[in-house]
């Protein structure tokens, strides 16, 4: 299972959170990532974590003010980027933009989703996984694992009927280990998730409940 | 004269060019500013050079995944903020809560726009300086000052005319000494560049010839 | 005093409202105008009622799929615009380009604004109207005239300090004649509303009861 | 072969258009539809040509101003909708909100989208059809059936790979009987075009022609 921590734009220490997650990582095995700010991804990079980015452009090089380059993510230390967050939707034509991007620089890619169809079209453009979120469960504390699994059951068919199937995660409500083995048991292989980590008084405690059951 | 110099997504070393900003601003003793990618803000703050953000976030702390919030750029560095540059612009009430947003964190900030009422209604929200750039000079080689002096004199009357005044600047095409001391000659208090200094083969002999009138 | 009822995406029926209000501004000689959706505008219009567009693009005539273009609501019948209400935010310069292109086909304007330093802002791109709408009190049933007075005081005083100064209508949880009368004691020279009037079973007689007290 | 022609925002008459293209259907048994601004459907519609919104916003009714109802451009007379024009990208949530909005008032619909990577997701999220438009060529006067045949054969394959197989529209530069032909036979079920009718000074002989070979 593949914890993807998003960092938002919560008022946590980013660099402490991940300092956590490299802690855990090295101790278990585990695969835990670490999505900050991008102002933020040269120094969690520095911890040896794996890093991602929450988002990046479709465009490449340019007169793109204000833009977050995948080039720019990369260099910063950045393995791997989230696109089309339920908190920054792209238009389709900018996933399958911000999808080339990534690929031409090596990133890794998880395209989020809040519905099965959605997540069928996802998977139809080619990311490395895709994540199924659904927006009324996002920050609620109910895993989506318990208060719609079905949602769960159906993303995974719909992108297993992609050919090649694409590795499907699981976002909205996980907190503890058990989410995460709940994610497991509905065919998911991985977990997004954020304030259960970012707000945690114990970042390190969290991530190791959360990948104990793995 | 401030010299502002925007990286934008250009396939420039960032941090070479802000070695050569802080190096020319030491020397001289100009004012100079780089504002690199949000993931290029710490290495960029690290050579010292006084560093902007390309864009912040009217948003504050919470769940706004792949914004850019104005306390990660302060905390990465960043000391000021370009806002609704004409490659990103705002809509009028994200211009505002931008402009609050980076007062809450101390940032400095410029407001681009795109003509000399533009220019009016971006003063009166209260910016530290403004930044006028006809879209269609962007990138041209032909400064502002000598394709269209009166729209920058329009700018600076407009700017004089809220209480307290704002002083402006000078984008579009800048990218030698004489168009810095014909942009001061109108009546403005700095200019905005980019490609002229991001894509020279030798940024700091860019710079110097640029800071050498002032 | 102006009122302006605005019809939003709601399932009322567009003509029966018109009717209503160009029976009562007949009646009373009060100055009423009804917003519906573009594709309404003609059957609006044909009751003769003063009509208004929610929204109109900043592009000119040309390769605008699903715009929503000046030339084309005026054709329609319309005779004013509203810009930027908040549930449409606009970009800085699409106020701006809205307006000219209102001007252009002879379109009166208004422009929404959250708060008295936008509403400064857009009066000093010249619309023939601002309107100072704080969007937590939309759709309240509250009326910002007793909310919040002071906010509909400091946005008359700012778009009087322009020159030449600009009519500031008040919208925001207004439904009876005692709130457009309380509108009026602030300084406003009308008021925008909504489901008071679209929601309403009889909006000839919430009309009536709107202009009773101008 | 269906002919539907997109009037964007063009300062044509239409009205005109819409009596030619009922004149041509009525004669010759062919399949053509209009799309007006909205603000032209109760117009066009009355013309009993067939007619098609531009676009349709995936709210439903509610607090929506400035939007575009799917029910508004129903009742206006509108039988279908155009989704995601390369003018008017919608985010892939929308899309899909779009394509339900549309389904729950009785609207056919077409997404457009750029290559074959996109409509084999817009496919999926189950329009009534697809178009594809490589960008570069919209108003080109090259017909992509000829610039860029594989373009068009590779789009009717990723939608004949669905379940059950999405028929394709084929746009971008069509302007005759001849490229009408071509796009039937690379497979595709109609075309999509704009200035070739909408700028034509006899739009009726335009259409006859584009008609005459199927």
């Amino acid at each position: 299972m593949f914890v993807l921590v998003n960092l938002k734009a919560y008022p946590c220490d980013a660099e402490r959170v991940a300092r956590a997650a490299a802690t855990v990582a090295d101790d278990t095995g585990a695969r835990i990532a670490v999505a900050p700010q991008a102002a933020h991804l040269e120094s969690v990079a520095a911890t040896g974590v794996e890093t991602w980015a929450q988002h990046v452009s479709g465009a490449g090089h340019g007169s793109h003010t204000g833009s977050t380059l995948a080039a720019a993510v990369a260099d910063a230390g950045a393995t791997g980027t989230l696109l089309n967050h339920s908190e920054k939707r792209l238009r389709l034509a900018d996933v399958d933009a911000g999808l080339r991007a990534a690929e031409d620089t090596g990133l890794e890619t998880v395209v989020c989703a809040n519905n099965p169809r959605q997540i069928a079209a996802a998977a139809t453009l080619g990311p490395d996984m895709v994540a199924v979120e659904p927006p009324e469960l996002i920050g609620s504390g109910t895993p989506v694992s318990r208060a719609d699994p079905d949602v769960v059951r159906e993303a995974v068919a719909a992108a297993d009927e992609v050919n090649p199937p694409v590795p499907v995660l699981c976002g909205a409500g996980i907190s503890t280990g058990a989410d995460v083995e709940a994610a497991a048991d509905l065919g998911t292989e991985g977990v997004l998730l954020a304030s259960g980590v970012a707000k945690a008084d114990d970042p390190e405690s969290v991530l190791r409940d959360l990948v104990s059951e793995v």
